[in-house]
Order: C-alpha cells, then sequence, then structure tokens
C-alpha cells in the first residue's frame, strides 16, 4: 500500500443546514518518505468534537483559524509510531494529538503527546484528549469549584460534560446534569453518580431546577445554551461563576440566541468566562497530572460511540445537533 | 431646635413609573441623647446614586437587603461631629458614610470614615465617596487595565464613568466614552480628556463604534446598558474584560432586556464579572489610598448637579432616567 485517504474540507457549512458529504473532498494521497527528525503516525481513532463547527466556519473572530478550504478536516485522533527518524518517538510509541481526517499523519513532535498510560485507545480519547483536558481546565482553573457548593452541567451525557460532573462530585459538590433524554438522565444519575437531571425538554423547567437546586447554583458549566440558560442564571447564588465552554444549540443559528440579563450579573455578583482548550496547550502536561489520578482511580467513567470508517465522520457530526449519539463520538479507522 | 427631618421609606417603586412622593414620608425625629460611645454628626451634603433603586426594590436577591419599609431611606453623606461620646471622633472632625436621607445621624463610628484631604464636601462626595471607591474598585480591581489598551465606558458623564474614564487615560489607555447629549459628549472629550465620545442616540452606533475603537475594545465598563450593550460586546477583542457596574436603562423595567449572547464570550474569551461596593466596604481605606494620588494632582475632575434641600431628593432620583442631571447628583441640607 502506498497511498492512504485523507478527507479535505472544500466548501464551508451553510448555518441551519445539516453537515453533507458536498462540503468534503474524499481524495487518495501518497505515503510520505520520513525526512530527517520526522516520524509517521498510523492513525487508529479520531475524535469527533463541536469545536468542529467553528473550525469548519468562515468567522475569522473565531478563537483559531478555520480549516483552510482544501486543507484535511482537522481533528484530534491516537495513533501509533510506525516508522521514525526522530529521536524522541519510537517505533511503536502510541501517541495523541491534532492529526486530521486522514489515516496517516507524518509529524515532527510538535503537538503531539506520548500515551504512557495503560488504558485502551476508545477511553484515551473519550477521557484523556480533548474532552477531559476541557473539562479539568473548565471546572477547575475557570470554575474554581468548593466542596460543599452546588454545580449545574448541561450537556450532561456528553463528552466534556460527563467528565465535569464526576470530576466536581470527587471534589465533593453537589451535582446536577441537564440532559435531552431520559435514557441520559438514567444514565448520569444511576451510572455516573450525579444527584440529579433535569431533561431540557421538560414543560417545567424552572420547577426542576427549584426542586433540584434547593440551596441555589454556584457554579454552572455550559455546554449547551437553550432556554435553559437564563432559567439558571435566575437561580444563582452571590458570587457564582459561568464557565462557558460550548454552545451547541447555536451553532447552526445565523442569528445567535441573546443571552441572559446582566442584572443578575450585578445583583449576584457573577463573573461569567468563556475559555477554549487552543489558549491552554501549553498546559497540557499540568492538565494530564490532574486529571489521571481520578481516572486512574475509577472515577471517571465513559461511553464511547463509535463509528466506522474514516468517512463516517461526515454524517456523524449531525448528531451533535441531534443529540442522538450515545456517549463520545469517535471513529475507528 | 430639639427636632430634625428625616425621610422615610413607606412604598416600594413600582416598576416604569417615576419616583414621586407617595413613595416616602417626612418626618420630626427627636435629636437624641448620646450614649456611651456614641456621637452625633450633622449631615451636609447627601449623595443620590443609582444604586438606591435596587435599595428601595423589593428582590431579596440583591446584593444588600432593601431599605425597609418604615425606615429612613438609605444614602451616603458628609458632615461634622458636632457632639461626641466616642474616643476616635471629635467634635469638628468631618466624616463620610452611610446616614441615610436625614439632617442628623446617632453613630457608634461603625462604616463611618474620617475625611482628612483638604478638599470641599462636594468633592468628596462626588469623587472620594460612592462614585470613586465604584469607579477605583471596577476599574483596577475588577478590569485590570493594561496600558495602551482601548476602554469603553457607558455612562461616561456620569459620577462613576467620569472618573473611570479620567482614571484610565491617567493609565494610559485609549477612552472612549458613551453618552446621552451632545453637550455631554463635549464635555467629557474637551473638558475631561477623553479619545472619543459616542452619543448612544445615534442612528449609527456601530459605525461610531468601527470609527473610535479602530483596534477592537480591550475594556468594557458597563454603567447603563440598552441597545448598545451588544454592539460593543460584538467588537472586543479576545481575552477582554466586561466590568458590570450598573444598568441603569433596565431599572425601572419590569422584565430585564436580555444580554448579548455568550458565542462571543467563548470565541474571544471574554470574562464578564459584575461587583458592588457593599462587597469592598472593608477596603475602602486601601482603595482611597489608590485614589488619593490620582485626585491631588488633578486628574479628576467633576461637576456636581447640587439640588438643594432634604426633600428635593425625592423628584432628584427621577433625573437618572431622564439624564438630565448634569454631574454627580448632591442635595445640600
Amino acid at each position: 500500500m502506498t497511498t492512504y485517504t485523507a478527507i479535505n474540507l472544500i466548501k464551508r457549512p451553510i448555518a441551519g443546514e445539516p453537515i453533507n458529504a458536498e462540503l468534503f473532498a474524499v481524495v487518495q494521497k501518497d505515503i510520505p518518505t520520513l525526512g530527517e527528525g520526522e516520524f509517521l503516525v498510523k492513525q487508529n481513532y479520531m475524535s469527533l468534537d463541536p469545536a468542529m463547527f467553528g473550525w469548519m466556519s468562515p468567522d475569522t473572530n473565531s478563537y483559531i483559524p478555520p480549516v483552510a478550504l482544501g486543507d484535511v478536516m482537522r481533528s484530534s485522533g491516537v495513533g501509533e509510531v510506525i516508522e521514525s527518524n526522530h529521536p524522541e518517538f519510537k517505533v511503536g510509541d502510541r501517541v495523541m494529538g491534532i492529526m486530521g481526517w486522514q489515516e496517516y499523519f507524518l509529524s515532527k513532535g510538535q503537538g503531539l503527546n506520548k500515551i504512557t498510560v495503560p488504558l485502551p485507545d476508545e477511553t484515551i480519547l473519550s477521557v484523556f484528549a480533548l474532552p477531559g483536558l476541557t473539562a479539568t481546565q473548565g471546572l477547575f482553573n475557570v470554575g474554581k469549584p468548593k466542596k460543599g457548593e452546588t454545580l449545574i452541567v448541561t450537556g450532561a451525557a456528553g463528552s466534556v460534560g460527563s467528565i465535569v460532573g464526576q470530576l466536581a462530585k470527587a471534589e465533593g459538590l453537589k451535582v446536577i446534569g441537564v440532559v435531552g433524554t431520559d435514557e441520559k438522565a438514567d444514565w448520569i444519575v444511576n451510572e455516573l453518580g450525579f444527584d440529579a437531571a433535569i431533561n431540557y425538554k421538560s414543560d417545567d423547567l424552572d420547577g426542576q431546577l427549584a426542586k433540584h437546586a434547593v440551596d441555589g447554583i454556584d457554579l454552572y458549566f455550559e455546554n449547551t445554551g437553550g432556554p435553559i440558560q437564563s432559567l439558571i442564571v435566575d437561580r444563582m447564588n452571590a458570587h457564582g461563576r459561568v464557565v462557558v465552554c460550548g454552545l451547541i444549540a447555536d451553532y447552526d443559528k445565523e442569528v445567535p440566541t441573546p443571552g441572559p440579563s446582566w442584572i443578575n450579573v450585578i445583583k449576584r455578583r457573577l463573573t461569567i468566562q468563556g475559555f477554549t482548550m487552543p489558549d491552554h496547550f501549553h498546559e497540557v502536561p499540568a492538565l494530564l497530572e490532574k486529571m489521571t489520578p481520578y481516572v486512574m482511580a475509577g472515577k471517571i467513567k465513559h461511553r464511547s460511540h463509535v463509528l466506522e470508517g474514516l468517512e463516517s465522520a461526515i454524517n456523524g457530526l449531525n448528531l451533535f445537533f441531534t443529540g442522538e449519539n450515545k456517549g463520545k463520538l469517535i471513529v475507528k479507522l
């Protein structure tokens, strides 16, 4: 075999329309010959993440440049070094990092981290890669949780939200998760140990909040947006913190939904802070060190929704909008 | 003279209706006899502040308890000690602090600060009291300004906004002020030295922002709310900070206006933080120390809008909604 398959982005998605095959070109590329200091990774699994909608969009004000049209679609993945001219990456090493929608990846090592924990590839991508790093950075470094506080997390059965809630439980917080199906509600309460779940499709969202957040809300980890946003802010305690990590409900809207009035920001002296991982890639080793004990102690359960084959990534992205994915979306190559 | 006049709050204001005399009772009280450790202050000037709308409202979620019905209306003022059984407050000492809508105030010293700078009472109330403390806390401790950054402040001719802008200019920032009249625009640019002024009643707010904030906005000090809010957030730079200090445009609304979408909070990694001074009263000495050099160096100009007589306070509050006040509203007793 001298060629491999890659998928390039060739058109930008239109707000409100599903992702479809016309946005991409599936191409064959020659497997490259290694230069000095280079190594070749065979990618085994790659991750699908909501951040991809930002990467595909033309908005130049986003936190990292969009994928250029004609370039391979950006993604993180795990793989194995199969050939190496690099002193620190040996054949057989397992690595993770940004490799894109392709079967092989030529690297000089920049941005790739070696995997040293004895966990399967699926777990690495579902916990140690972007989801776990994002959850750890957002919860601890932005949210600054304190034992005994009440945390609410939206997208609570999602890849980031499920880890946020479990980390917060391990830290001694009361944790309420917001989800979109009863099955997910059941999973986060009965499998992950959340204190309560609220289905955002409920007719009585505010009543649900009143029932479960009896002492108000100190920490709000936002992954989704939607009408529950203002109701949650209305129930926040003085000096509450909002960690704004994702707004999946708004990514396909041309005009974003307004946010909560700032009246409560004054009255309750709230802090609302946004963050994205690319600002913190240099902190990945410290974040991994923070997260590893929780994972190795079995406190972070996860489930993966595995799609088969590189091209399944394209339609796979639409599962974020329908909410039909059951667990972290990953693609097996 | 054995009695003095005080004004009690007896009804709560109705959202959307002007403040009127029926909300208050003007009463005569006996001048009290001093107990051990007490002293009597004759109040000379008292301050009218937008925070008063919060203090009058029934909302129990506000940052300090509302004024109880039947109690004297809350306000800060300056006065002179005229009788004392207190070791640290002597007859003739000038003091400032929360004394309420009344001619005399009996104190044990708690919450009152001695005035040691040789400045007139009007200047003390317009700069050193709540407005200057609020501006100093919000700009430096919440906003963390850096030389060369662009700051925008709403309510820029107001008591807090005018000081925020002048402090920021003294720190080497580019300062844009948002005001509601051309006269105020002229004052902040030509008298206070702001770099630019925008009248929020302009037809082309976004064009005005584009013209004056050519490098985007790093720091947004919010005193008013209103439709310019979302336009400003749309022009904020990465890692921008929003200091939410006041929302005068919303204080008389039953349903507060929605805020900006949190999409930019993620994309630009913004921090939106509310604060109110009662959380920081213990820091007043440090704040005065920070502010004093700017004032004594003549860098903080101000103008006062003086109303005559205790009862003028009642209608005076409505000037906040009409924007007709020219400078810091104070009442001469």
